[in-house]
């Protein structure tokens, strides 16, 4: 029957900037008792791959670093403990603010995401394969909310060497019947998985996920284009929920008043 | 190293109204390799559920179905295949098409949703637990579609025996710095690691979850009350994605309209 196992990675020490992650993770690898094989699937925590890239900041400058991130905010809410702004941010991803992160850093310091997480993976990825020549895939996740659930899961915001999607348009179901608008966020559930492993709080960023090489792509490049993490983002003018219920209600409600203005018989 | 395997069930048959699931199942986990043991999390695709408990609907009726299992409509686009709406269910879910479900069933039929899922869950789970006489969890996945994001990914419908949210809130990391807004939705994860192995179109709709024992409760009722899939649904009116955007702007419109015919000198 089908089985995958997801296994927490020793020996992967704290990182730092210069720190050359895809020899250290391959050590680790190494010395690991799965060892790599052939579809495999590394799930690297991408705060470090931030600290590898030196991507710190001091931690004063939080919210100068948070509006450097971001492109557009997309709803905020201010309550008792401060203002929670969703955004989107430089790498396309929305989330709270902007992926600047200020757990698991060193003190004084906090961290932006990797610069281009699909381009850090493929690199941790391409060096991977060469090393231990076979074919395998590399995911960056990080951690991220989410509307109408509770709490957060991990997700992928890099990928290189596999599948994101796995997509089930045009092929039958059991009874035949045609199955239209599904296609599996693979590597977004691949994330999560490895997230119950590695644990927050407890030193543990990467995670080897075993059994699912019908995901991983024999060559790196795979099919033109090479999928990547960026495929999985909703590009905003096709989301239902591309801003946030007060901010959309403000735009509309301050556009009726202009309209009514403009036109003030139409509504009287 | 911290470890878990996901490992689809072998043995389980098409599953037809007044079933007896908890006996199925049990019988599946009895014969497979696996076995049971304490600290598994039984992950079962809500559709089988569904049909063990007869939710069945004529095809010929499916729109007006959608209606009455929708509270509200939070979005809708209509688009060159037909109009995509997004509703909060009487599950209290956000989803396309209320739930209701037309892959995997008997023709001319379509499925409902568990009329309580988490229910259904506690149903099984205290069946199962009594059975093999080991402290296990279970949950009920369905494939939701997200904000911002390509793709479907499972997350759980219902819950039983388990800690749904694992909550880092006041725990610190290896920095020593506090957690502030980290509660992971774990049996969220542990559906989208079900779903790997799972498939869509393959006729495996259980996998069996081994190496997160520390999520499972001892007694079933667990702390009062005891965790439920309900727990990971947030509020309406504490989500700022509560409703579509283009809903939102309609209604801020005809409001800015309102408001200036009844002051019109306010914006004149």
């Amino acid at each position: 029957m089908p089985s995958l196992s997801v296994t927490a990675l020793a020996g992967v020490p704290e990182i730092g900037p210069g720190d050359h992650l895809a020899t250290i993770l391959g050590d680790a690898l190494d010395a690991s008792a799965e060892g790599v094989r052939e579809g495999d699937i590394i799930v690297v925590t991408s705060k470090i791959v931030s600290k590898a890239e030196g991507r710190h900041v001091r931690a004063a400058d939080r919210e100068a670093a948070i509006a450097a991130e971001t492109v557009r905010v997309v709803a905020s809410r201010t309550h008792p403990g401060g203002t929670t702004r969703i955004v989107e941010n430089r790498q396309g991803l929305v989330l709270a603010a902007a992926g600047v992160d200020n757990s698991n850093t060193p003190e004084g310091t906090i961290l932006l995401l990797p610069e281009d997480p699909d381009a850090s993976a493929r690199r941790l990825c391409a060096a991977l394969r060469a090393r231990f020549g076979v074919a395998l895939g590399v995911i960056l996740s990080d951690t991220l909310g989410r509307p109408w659930r509770e709490g957060q899961t991990d997700a992928a915001i890099g990928a290189s060497g596999l599948r994101v999607l796995d997509d089930y348009r045009g092929t039958r179901d059991t009874h035949g019947n045609l199955l239209s608008a599904s296609a599996a966020a693979v590597a977004d559930e691949i994330a999560a998985a490895a997230d119950l492993v590695k644990g927050k709080a407890t030193g543990r960023p990467v995670a080897l996920v075993r059994g699912l090489a019908h995901l991983v792509l024999d060559g790196l490049n795979g099919p033109d284009p090479a999928p990547t993490a960026r495929a999985l983002i909703r590009p905003a003018e096709q989301d239902m929920f591309r801003i946030g219920s007060d901010e959309a209600y403000a735009q509309g409600f301050a556009d009726g008043q202009a309209a009514a203005a403009l036109a003030p018989s139409a509504v009287s």
